[in-house]
């Protein structure tokens, strides 16, 4: 039995160091090097090529080498019967959510006119902090924690998602309550898996539902988002800004007019990086779980997509 | 018995407002308006003139408009035995608390250089989250809460102060222990009182003491730090960047090398600007209190000098 890392264009030792560290004599067969592809059972895929997967006739088990599935479960290839499983890590949580709190600061305290101010060398305390109600959309793992978080330091917080939700710890709004959820707050978080439902839904007319000067993180996938709808929403006021950590297209072509749009701060997909690390034991203890035929842990519901 | 508001440079529009919401009756001289000084026995203070105290004879209780009260200690015009009040207010509290954590948090995931990327359309992952242990020296209501949440946030927190504390509830170094204490961290947070042991206390042989690349956030005030050696300590990689809020001039003039600096960021004295709504009942139960010969609430101690 043998494990396939199935990851073009990011640097894979990393990852190798990681498990072999946990499992010295694992045996490991590395894309583009998948020399005897009848003997991988698992696979460890970050955005493989289409079509590769149908190769391995025995694969038995897909591994996210991150949080999101999207770019397997889009993949006609993959068989129902296939279980995928994902990273769930704390550092994960913990870097998602620190940059998730960075954004809101930054927002809340006006830090980038503040920036400007000091560019133009104007001393002018003329930025007041911005009263916050931040709501997150997809209240997971990732979600859960950014609303605890952002609830501690004092913010009025409130989440939105697909499924109801029974004594969930914090106002929360289900489904066709889209609307009212965005009456309320006034910085709106992206978390949502990327599904059917969900791609797209960041579009203008859901911007015209949001309160004038809405804020937008958006920390999920790219294909949330149309791209336009989101300028058109600028220049038309009902968002005052967003923070980016994921386009349509990565790396962001340089023609794309995000880069120059001062109500816009973009970072390259970095909110939250899996740490090989902390992925490593989950990895291997799935490994091992599938030879010994004992549940999966952190296996991927297809129907709700995550 | 009048109240004179004293703020030169500021508009007390705001402040008469707030006072008289809370005691619709209260008799206000407003500098330089004080037409009857031998009626003022309590003054309501903010960086008054220098002398300006000694002309009211029958004052009683002195009021910082702020948190600090270094701008009335400093006055040789304020006998020993006239008790000084400040304004403590959760407000001014949670203000400060998110500055300080949208400082560490700028340093922790490098934001500013992020921010240069898309200034240049650089899309290159290659700002990793810096590993971050934070050191606040004053660990008084401010500096305690600012510990309280960054450590609620995850992060790594020792305190420092020139009092000993048994059972402080965070790792904790006093007086001597300075060098131990900067040997630890690497963002360093000053909310110290200024008193004339901690005027300077920022110079260049402390910073020498820090771990290199060490971030300094200065929340506190201007005289803490000795500028220049703050600029010797930059170009000489003791300090890695800093950010800002206060100076030894404020405004800070033009011609100041901070303004330009790109490892500095500086914001005007903004991190936490007393909010009159909540000032004014603290003000107006002290003036109460005067009144009916009860204990003053938020005394200063003036051996500590806060």
């Amino acid at each position: 039995m043998s494990i396939a890392i199935i990851s073009p264009g990011r640097d894979p030792k990393v990852w190798i160091e990681a498990l072999r560290q946990e499992l010295p004599n694992i045996d490991l067969q590395v894309y583009p090097q998948i020399d005897r592809p009848e003997e991988v059972e698992m696979a460890l895929v970050w955005q493989h090529p289409p079509g590769f997967l149908s190769l391995l006739p025995n694969l038995k088990l897909i591994s996210s080498l991150g949080a999101g599935v999207d770019h397997i479960l889009s993949d006609p290839d993959v068989g129902e019967e296939l279980p995928i499983v994902r990273i769930v890590d704390e550092k994960l949580t913990w870097s998602m959510t620190n940059y998730i709190i960075l954004g809101v600061l930054n927002f809340h305290r006006q830090f980038v006119a503040l920036q400007n101010d000091q560019r133009e060398k104007v001393w002018h305390p003329s930025h007041p902090e911005i009263a916050v109600k931040v709501g997150v959309m997809g209240v997971g793992a990732l979600g859960g924690d950014a609303l605890d978080k952002l609830h501690g330091l004092g913010f009025d917080v409130v989440g939105y998602g697909f499924s109801e939700k029974k004594d969930f710890r914090h106002p929360y709004y289900a489904k066709a309550q889209l609307k009212e959820f965005l009456a309320e707050i006034n910085v709106l978080v992206c978390l949502l898996p990327l599904t059917s439902v969900t791609e797209g839904i960041l579009n203008l007319e859901f911007f015209q539902a949001c309160r004038k000067g809405t804020y937008l993180i958006n920390v999920a996938r790219g294909k949330h988002l149309i791209e336009e709808d989101l300028m058109s929403a600028l220049n038309q006021g009902y968002l005052s800004g967003a923070l980016l950590d994921v386009f349509r297209v990565e790396p962001l072509p340089k023609e794309h007019p995000f880069w120059e749009e001062e109500r816009i701060q973009l970072t390259p997909h970095i909110a939250s990086v899996t740490n090989p690390q902390a992925a490593a034991p989950q990895i291997i203890a799935n490994y091992k779980r599938l030879k010994g035929s004992q549940p999966l842990l952190n296996l991927v519901n297809r129907t709700r997509g995550y």
